[in-house]
């Protein structure tokens, strides 16, 4: 696939210093990937002088002068900033010189910006942030991650078409399976909003699975998981939070003894493998689907390597037909309705 | 403290042979506890036969003909067993001859008979499920953990108030901090329910910290986080598949090849010092609070070792007032109004 994607290199923790190298080995491994650099030419030409000349022929720089901050409104960087980096990329994809844009900016503006220039696709109401988390069974996307917070069932219903969607394109996956998640007690089985998303995703032609609950996301039940952002972003966090306690009791319980250090060290193959296998970096990469244009958003704090993974799930959804697939499953909604 | 515990012995994935050398174990380190063993007697009789002189002293059979199934409607078993190990546990505490109820049974149909049964404290709109998760600074209390769907601001603070009086009784922690679950994106700080809820806990004499996001739980950032009871079913079921699949991967790597196998049993002592650390049978024991009476609820899959920490939890909050802290925080509120 030929695409064109537009990085914002200026966002993010770490700006050009992560960003750049990202691209420069992410276009190593694809030959057929063209990348705009976005930001300021000062900080981001130095950083491509290493890059061998088969990369430096696939990018080009797209003068930004102004840079969104991490903790910037989003109101402010929409009215504000019409030159940052940001907007600029997001501008690229609009006007298709580029077919995808990744930042590691700020979520809230990237989503403020994104949906005011872009536009969401017909028969979205709201765009939606799709997060990949692992799983026993290799990764699941779950969505809403944070943007939509009192959602209705017709929201849900459009997660999971959105998430399908996204899943097809980007895992090869021809029918996605979809989980609504939930709560388990006999009595009690969810909100009234989940029992009728339950009902709309049940007879939408998707591969509905049914109702799901938060520890299906790790098991791997389904392909992709909808839920409410404010849930979404809940289990998201609290997951992040285990994840570290648990590393740093491993790493504490290692660490304890002169004897404990030397057993990490023979067994640190081990452990390397077992990090490798729960690395968040290799997840990078959240897709804002829904708008008229492939966003994605990486971690603010990703190093080069988590980075590039996100740009990589950007190459794969616009070379993939995600808007596409988006845009079928929703016009044949509308004309079953 | 004297207290006296209703230890339902037929609830629970195993029944007797968990609840009764659970029971004897914990009257051997605890002298002043006396406990009402109910169920069949024929099953739990010859599970006494080694107890210590000392220990039997301490214990009596209360029969009981019938038994909660762990799948049975709530509705169902409130209707037609009267007779069962849960109610008659559970009606011990309402006549006063127990201070605590202790059941590893149907979480639904426990809460449904006890509400039934004890009745909600003054000023308790709804019970509320509190469980306790590991942090890296000790343990957090998190409410409501499944009960209640669709909260109002109101439930939120009266959970609250229930959570910090539960902590104080059961941890012995003067002031518990209280945090309120919350999304963190600067744009869409929570829905409003949750804004309603952070001005009503700001304002309610509670040691208030705040809005706190997922990972805040396993931080230890507050020692009791509110929330709605599907967010919060929803962060600890994530959780828990989480914590599963980290355990898999590890042990995965470990059994990979002979000489991994060798390196788990030299890191043996390691491995399980971690495993201890957030071994979720140290966490057992999810108190239903709200009620005139104190219920404390374990695990179904819990082992002997796991049901004793839930019968400690129970003895702890009933030995400290549990039920006179949040009768008079809630006086206070009225007063206050």
């Amino acid at each position: 696939m030929n695409v064109t994607i537009a990085v914002d290199c200026m966002g993010g923790d770490h700006g050009p210093s992560v960003t750049v190298p990202a691209v420069c080995e992410y276009l190593k491994r694809s030959a057929r990937t063209q990348i705009v650099l976005v930001g300021r030419p000062e900080a981001i030409e130095p950083l491509l002088s290493a890059a061998p000349p088969d990369v430096r022929g696939r990018v080009r720089l797209q003068a930004a002068s102004e840079v969104v901050g991490m903790d910037e409104p989003p109101a402010n960087a929409m009215r504000n900033k019409k030159d940052s980096s940001m907007r600029v990329a997001i501008n690229l994809v609009k006007s298709g010189d580029a077919q995808a844009a990744v930042s590691a900016g700020n979520t809230g503006a990237l989503m403020a910006i994104s949906r005011f220039v872009l536009k969401t696709l017909p028969g979205v109401d709201r765009p939606a942030i799709a997060s990949i988390l692992p799983s026993m069974r290799g990764c699941t996307y779950v969505l809403d991650l944070g943007a939509n917070v009192d959602c209705t069932a017709e929201h849900l219903l459009q997660f999971g078409i959105m998430g399908a969607s996204l899943v097809a394109a980007v895992e090869h996956i021809d029918r996605p399976t979809v989980g609504l998640l939930n709560i388990g007690e006999e009595d009690i089985k969810g909100n009234e909003v989940a029992k009728r998303a339950a009902e709309l995703l049940r007879s939408s032609g998707l591969n509905f699975f049914g109702n799901v609950e938060g520890n299906d996301i790790f098991k791997g039940t389904t392909n992709v998981v909808v839920c409410d952002g404010f849930v979404g972003n809940v289990a998201l966090k609290a997951s992040e939070g285990l994840a570290q306690m648990m590393g740093t009791f491993l790493r504490e319980e290692f660490q304890r003894s002169l004897l404990t250090k030397a057993m990490a060290l023979l067994a640190a193959p081990v452990l390397k493998r077992f990090k490798g296998r729960v690395d968040h970096r290799r997840y990078n990469g959240a897709a804002l689907v829904g708008l008229r244009g492939v966003v994605v958003k990486s971690h603010g704090s990703a190093d080069a390597y988590a980075f590039e993974q996100a740009i990589a799930r950007a190459a794969e959804a616009a070379g993939n037909r995600l808007l596409e697939r988006i845009t079928e499953r929703m016009g044949a909604r509308e004309e079953a309705v």
